[in-house]
C-alpha cells in the first residue's frame, strides 16, 4: 500500500448503528459515529396506524437504517478529515435473521403508501417471536418425515429464522405476501440499496433459511406437508447466493453523493454482526473458540470439515469465514440475567461494580451455590425455550455477592458444557477469544471462563469489533487484501489481555461442574417436564 | 370456683422470658411481663474469662432465668393488683433440650467459683450444635447395632439432645463431668429451684434423652460401644420421672418471699415451650395438627395410640399431653428464611408488609416458581442438616414479590409433605391450628397452608400462648381443674380466625406440589449427595 487506504465498517445493531472508519495500514479505527434508531424496536404500536401490536412482535423501520449510513458516514469523514478517495471499501454487518418484504426493484414494502398500514409489510427484527407456532409446526413435520437437513441445525429450527417469519406473512396477510417480490435479509437489502445489485450471500441462506450449497432448500413437499398451498418455498428467497468475502459491486452514483463517498468505493456482500467478530478480533484458526458475550452469548468456531452434531445452532459451509465450515452455538441469558439480579432482585442498578468486587474476593467453590442459567431458556445444547433458571445451595448465610458470583459461574459452566459438546464430537478447542460488553467490563467473568474450562481466555483490546470486522470485508472487496484470511493476519490486534486458567481453581470447579452437569441433565433432559410444567402453570395462571 | 382464682405461667424463650397472670374464670390474661436475658445467647465469649468460644457453641446464664421470675412475677402482681393469695398455681415452660450440670443440692455448677471458668460447666442452649460429632457417632453405632429405640425418633437422633451434650462434657472436661451430680433439663432445674424438689418429667426424658417408660434408657453396652468408658449413662439423669400434668410441690418459703407469692402456691412439673401451646390454643383432639410457626416450625399431634413412623422428631408417651402419645415434627427454616430474603437479599428490612401485600395479589401458581425450604437443612421428614435451599423457575420477568410468595409456598408445601407422611402412616388430620409470630402476622401464609393442604386453618386470637398453656398446668397442679383436658375445655379460646381452603387454588397447588415432591425426592433423597457435596465444597473452600 503506497497511499494510506481506509475502509468503512457499519454495524447495524438492535437499537443503533455504528460507523467506523478504519486505517488499514495501522489497523486502527480513526473515527466512529453511533446513531440510535429513532423508532428503535417497534413492539408496542405500528407507527403508521397506532395499531397495538400482538405479544412477541418486534419490527423495525428501514428508514432508521438508512439514516445511519446517510448521517454516520459523512460524520466520520468530517471528523477524521480523511479524503473520500482514500476510502476504498465498505462492509456492513446486521442483526440476523432480520427480514423484510420488497418489490422487484428493492423498495421496502412498508415504505409504500399502499402497504404502509399492514404490519406484515414491515421488517421483522431477529427477536420477533410471533412465528413460534410456525416453527413448532415445521419442527414437528421435519421430525415426522425424518428430514435430513435438521441435522445441520442441531436437530431443531428456531422461530427467529427465515421460513417461520415468511410463512407467518403467508398465513396472516396473503396480499402482502403476493405483493412482495422478495423476502430478504436486511443485510442483503442494505447492500442492494448501496450498490443497486441484489446480491445475497450463502451464509444467512445457510444458517437461517435452511439452504445448503449441495442440497438447496428442503424439499417442497416438506413445506406443503406442514402448510398445504405453500408450494413455492424459494420464490421470495431467490436461488443465487455468493459466499462471504465477495464483492457486491460499487456505490450507486446517487448513493455515493449522499454518503459523500467516491463512486468507486467497493462494497462487500452483507454480513452478520456476530460473525464479523472473528475478523474483528483476528481469529481464523479452527482451534479457537470465539465468545461474543453481552446480553446473550454467541459462540463460534470455524473448521475445515463438517461435523454434524446435536445441540448447536447450526453448521454452514462458508458460514462465518469463506472456505471453512462455520459452527454457531450460544447461551440465551447472560448480561440480561445479571441485569435482572441487579435491577429486579437487588433493586440497585448501581451495584454492578460493588458486586463484581465482592464476588471476586470469594474463593472458587466458596459460595456453596450452583445455578442453571436458563432465565431465558437454553439455546444450546438443549434448544429449549421453556426451561427456566434455578439456584441450589441457598442457606441463611448466603449473601448477595455469593449469588452474583454463582450466576457468573453458571454462565461459565454453560459455556464449558457447550465446549464439551464440541469436543465430544471431535472438534478440539485449545483457547478462547472473548469480546463483547461483558468481556470488557467483567475481568471476573473472564477469569471464570478460564478457570472452569482450563483454557486461556484472550480479550483483544480493540474498539468497535463488529464494525472493524465489517470494514475488513470492505477492504477485501476493494482488493487491498487477497482474501479475508490475509486481512485478518495483517490487522490482528496487538494488545490482548490474557486470563490464564488457575489449575487449583480448575480442580475445585471440576467438582462443582460434576454437580452442575447432573442437575443439567436431570432438569434439562430426563425430567425437563418439571420446569416446563411449572412455566406453563405460571403462564396459564397469569392469564386467569 | 367461688373466689376468683389466678395462675401464673412463665415461658422461658431463647432471648427472653415472659410472665403471664391468667384469670382462670375468664380464661383471660390480666398482666404480662417480658424480660430480656442480659446475656441472651452466649456464643462468642465465655462471660467469666472472655475466652473465645468454639464455633457452634450456644450457652446461657442461669441467673438470667431466675431474674425473669424474681422481677417478672412481682411485676404482674403489682400491675394487676391481684392478691398473692388468689394465685393458686404456677407453671413454667422452657426451651428444650437446654441442659446444665448441677451439684446434688441443685446448685448450677457455673455459679460456683471453682467451675465458673470452665465452659463445659455452663448451661447448653437447645441450639448448641458443637456435639454434632457425638450425635453422628451415636447414630452410626445405633444403626450398626440395629437399636430398636431409634424407631421412636424417626430413625435418627439430634445433636441438640441430652446425650450428645452430656457426652461432650464427658469428652471435653472430665473434671466438670465428675463434679456434676446431675445433668438436668433447665425446665426441671427451675422447678427444683422453686420447690426444693427435684422432680423430672417423663416428656423431655422421652423426647430428648432416649428414655421410655417401658424400656428405660438404651442398653449400656450401646453407649460403651460408641464411647468405651461411658458406662453409667443414667447416672446424671436419674431414674424417677413423673408425667406432665403432675404437681411438683409448693414454693419454698425463701422463694415465695422473693416472688411475693404465697407459700401454698402449687407448682406444676416443668414443661417445654412448644408443647404448652396445645393447652394454650385449646387443642386436645387427635385429629388436630398444631403448627407453631415462627423462626422455625414445630408441628405436634396427640393420639391415643403409638405409631412408629419414619421422618418425625419423635413419638413419646405422655410427651405432649398426659394420657396420649405425643408426636413431634418440624421445619428448620421459616421466619429466618423470610428474614434472610428481606434483610440479606433485598436488603430492605422494612419490606415485609409490602412484599406480603404484593405476594397476596398473585394467583396460585402464577409465580412459575417452586422452592425447597431447606435454607437451614430439613428437620422432618428427611432429618438432614446438610441439605440446602433451592429455587426453580426463575426468568427475566421474575419479581421480588414472586420469589417471596414462592418462599411462603415452599413452607406450606413442606408442611403438606409432613402431614402426608403422618396420613400415609394412618394418622388422620382433619384440621390445622396455627400459632406463633407468623400465624399472627401473615394471613397469606395461613391461607397458603389451607390452600395447599385442603384443610381449614384456625388461628386462635389469644395472647402469650405458651405462657397461657404453662399457667393452665399450674392451675391443674393447684387442683382448680381435675386434669389438663378439663382445663383445656374450660379455657378454650373463643375468638378464632379461620382460613378455609379455596378448592380452585387447591387444584392448582396439587399440580405444583407434584413438581415440588419430585424435586424433594430427587434432591432430598435419591441424589441428596448433590447438595451435600455442594455444601461441603463451600465449607472446605471458606476455610482455605
Amino acid at each position: 500500500m503506497s497511499e494510506p487506504a481506509y475502509a468503512i465498517g457499519v454495524d447495524f445493531g438492535t437499537e443503533s448503528g455504528r460507523v467506523v472508519l478504519l486505517d488499514l495500514e495501522q489497523a486502527q479505527d480513526v473515527a466512529t459515529s453511533v446513531l440510535r434508531y429513532p423508532s428503535a424496536v417497534i413492539d408496542q404500536k405500528l407507527p403508521s396506524t397506532g395499531e397495538r401490536l400482538p405479544h412477541d412482535y418486534a419490527l423495525q423501520d428501514p428508514d432508521d437504517w438508512l439514516r445511519v449510513l446517510e448521517r454516520g458516514i459523512p460524520e466520520v469523514l468530517k471528523e477524521s478529515r480523511v479524503d473520500a478517495a482514500q476510502v476504498v471499501g465498505l462492509g456492513i454487518d446486521f442483526t440476523s435473521c432480520t427480514v423484510l418484504p420488497t418489490t422487484g426493484d428493492g423498495t421496502a414494502l412498508c415504505t409504500l403508501e399502499q402497504w404502509r398500514e399492514r404490519k406484515q409489510a414491515w421488517p421483522k427484527l431477529w427477536k420477533h417471536h410471533a412465528a413460534q407456532p410456525v416453527a413448532d409446526r415445521l419442527n414437528e413435520v421435519a421430525l415426522e418425515r425424518g428430514e435430513d437437513f435438521l441435522a445441520r441445525y442441531g436437530g431443531r429450527i428456531s422461530s427467529e429464522w427465515y421460513f417461520p417469519k415468511l410463512i407467518e406473512v403467508w398465513l396472516e396477510d396473503r396480499e402482502v405476501y403476493d405483493a412482495a417480490d422478495r423476502y430478504i435479509e436486511a443485510t442483503d437489502w442494505i447492500v442492494w440499496w448501496l450498490t443497486g445489485a441484489e446480491c445475497r450471500q450463502t451464509a444467512t441462506a445457510g444458517f437461517k433459511a435452511m439452504w445448503s450449497p449441495e442440497e438447496g432448500l428442503p424439499p417442497t413437499d416438506y413445506f406443503t406437508s406442514a402448510y398445504p398451498g405453500f408450494d413455492k418455498p424459494g420464490e421470495k428467497l431467490g436461488e443465487n447466493f455468493v459466499p462471504l468475502g465477495s464483492r457486491a459491486g460499487t456505490l450507486r452514483a446517487e448513493v455515493a453523493k449522499k454518503l459523500k463517498l467516491s463512486e468507486s468505493t467497493a462494497v462487500a456482500v452483507g454480513n452478520v454482526d456476530a460473525w464479523v467478530s472473528l475478523p474483528g478480533v483476528g481469529v481464523e484458526d479452527p482451534g479457537t473458540y470465539v465468545i461474543v458475550i453481552g446480553t446473550s452469548i454467541c459462540d463460534m468456531i470455524v473448521h475445515p470439515e463438517e461435523t454434524r452434531l446435536p445441540g448447536i445452532t447450526g453448521v454452514v459451509k462458508d458460514g462465518i469465514l469463506p472456505g471453512m465450515y462455520g459452527y454457531e452455538a450460544g447461551q440465551a441469558a447472560v448480561g440480561d440475567m445479571l441485569a435482572w439480579f441487579v435491577e429486579k432482585l437487588a433493586q440497585d442498578p448501581d451495584s454492578y461494580g460493588q458486586l463484581e468486587k465482592a464476588a471476586a474476593r470469594l474463593a472458587p467453590g466458596e459460595t456453596g451455590l450452583v445455578a442453571l442459567d436458563w432465565w431465558n431458556g437454553n439455546r444450546t445444547i438443549l434448544a429449549d425455550a421453556d426451561l427456566t433458571g434455578a439456584i441450589f445451595g441457598l442457606t441463611l448465610q448466603t449473601t448477595r455477592a455469593e449469588i452474583y458470583r454463582a450466576l457468573l459461574e453458571s454462565i461459565a459452566f454453560g459455556s464449558r458444557r457447550i465446549m464439551d459438546n464440541f469436543e465430544e464430537h471431535g472438534l478440539v478447542l485449545s483457547e478462547i477469544v472473548a469480546c463483547g460488553g461483558i468481556a470488557e467490563r467483567s475481568p471476573l467473568m473472564m477469569q471464570l471462563l478460564a478457570d472452569t474450562s482450563g483454557r486461556p481466555v484472550h480479550v483483544p483490546e480493540v474498539n468497535e469489533i463488529p464494525a472493524r470486522g465489517a470494514a475488513l470485508f470492505g477492504a477485501v472487496a476493494a482488493g487491498v487484501f487477497d482474501d479475508i484470511r490475509s486481512a485478518i493476519e495483517a490487522t490482528r490486534p496487538k494488545k490482548v489481555r490474557t486470563y490464564e486458567p488457575d489449575l487449583e481453581a480448575k480442580k475445585t470447579y471440576d467438582r462443582v461442574y460434576e454437580i452442575y452437569r447432573t442437575l443439567y441433565e436431570f432438569l434439562g433432559r430426563s425430567d425437563a417436564r418439571l420446569l416446563h410444567e411449572l412455566k406453563w402453570i405460571g403462564t396459564e395462571r397469569r392469564g386467569s
